[in-house]
């Protein structure tokens, strides 16, 4: 299999990880993709119309996306049932705490996009604040589950957000760094 | 069970029309909301702290998000596999491909965005372009699997986006509005 990457890509280090913990990291080729906001890039529309990352793109051609989507597949292949639970309300809870953070990832992605992309001119300060907000928001919410932070290793821990300010996120963050999986994939500095 | 809803959002707009399908919607409870993106809305983060539509809000409080998880549960509770097949590759081919609407949808969002929400000055033609073009190669890819139009109905089929021009996705957005559950959440005009 291979899967488009990028080490700036949150999406991409999410996958990336879980396929280490899943013991699949080997059957993968990580093929390096750069995206820009703004910029069309053909070749890379031909695998993923909709231009993000990743995309895991199987022996046979067929292409998986999103990322979520790959960590299901890989959990099945290795077995099922070891990053998403499997069943009961844990499995609702895993798979919602997950989109949440996704959306989390969302917005700070836009955020970025704001300040650091966009024409400096261009910039709406009201949408960049709405952004941060709802990362900001995610945030207070999770640090008052901190269930969450103890479960088994889950692929919502994994896609978690890591601001400081939030104590017990931030010495969550420090112990999940202490994983060969996560050390690995530390993005490049902005 | 209460669903955060806006006749506005093709997202609730999806959960509505699955729930109708699985025979759910009796027992879901619309509840209207209203988001306008760079204005916050306290009472709506509590519920979903990213801001985003819909949320399905349990008898016991707990909160599921996003509009495919939720897809899932009902799916669940109807029994399972009805709208994601259960096993196979065609499992993985319904998800992806659920995905890939996905992020049409949220391409198709921003420039709706960009061209009627943020202050005209502030307006970036290539940020509206890349977000048009990914919508746009993705109705194009659909068009190119047409098998995906004549499977049974599954939650990618309702996901799908409903641009003219395809021809054979312009038919089977006419052969999909012949649904009850399809007619009865017509969004309003723009």
């Amino acid at each position: 299999m291979k899967l488009t990457f990028s080490p700036a890509s949150p999406f991409a280090r999410k996958v990336r990880i879980a396929a280490i913990e899943l013991g699949l990291i080997d059957k993968i080729e990580l093929i390096p993709s750069t995206l820009v906001p703004g910029q069309p890039n053909d070749e890379y529309s031909r695998i993923n119309p909709v231009k993000k990352l990743p995309a895991l793109i199987l022996d046979n051609g067929e292409v998986i996306v999103d990322s979520y989507v790959i960590v299901e597949y890989l959990d099945e292949l290795a077995g099922g049932g070891k990053l998403i639970p499997a069943s009961g309300a844990v499995r609702w809870k895993v798979k919602s705490d997950h989109s949440l953070l996704q959306g989390m990832l969302d917005s700070m992605l836009l955020c970025r996009y704001e300040k650091m992309v966009r024409p400096e001119p261009l910039r709406w300060q009201a949408w960049a604040d709405d952004h941060w907000n709802r990362a900001w928001n995610g945030m207070a919410r999770l640090e008052k589950q901190a269930e969450m932070l103890s479960r088994p290793l889950d692929i919502a821990q994994i896609a978690r957000g890591w601001r400081k300010a939030y104590p017990k996120l931030d010495a969550f963050h420090e112990k999940m760094l202490t994983r060969p999986s996560v050390k690995i994939s530390v993005p490049p500095p902005a």
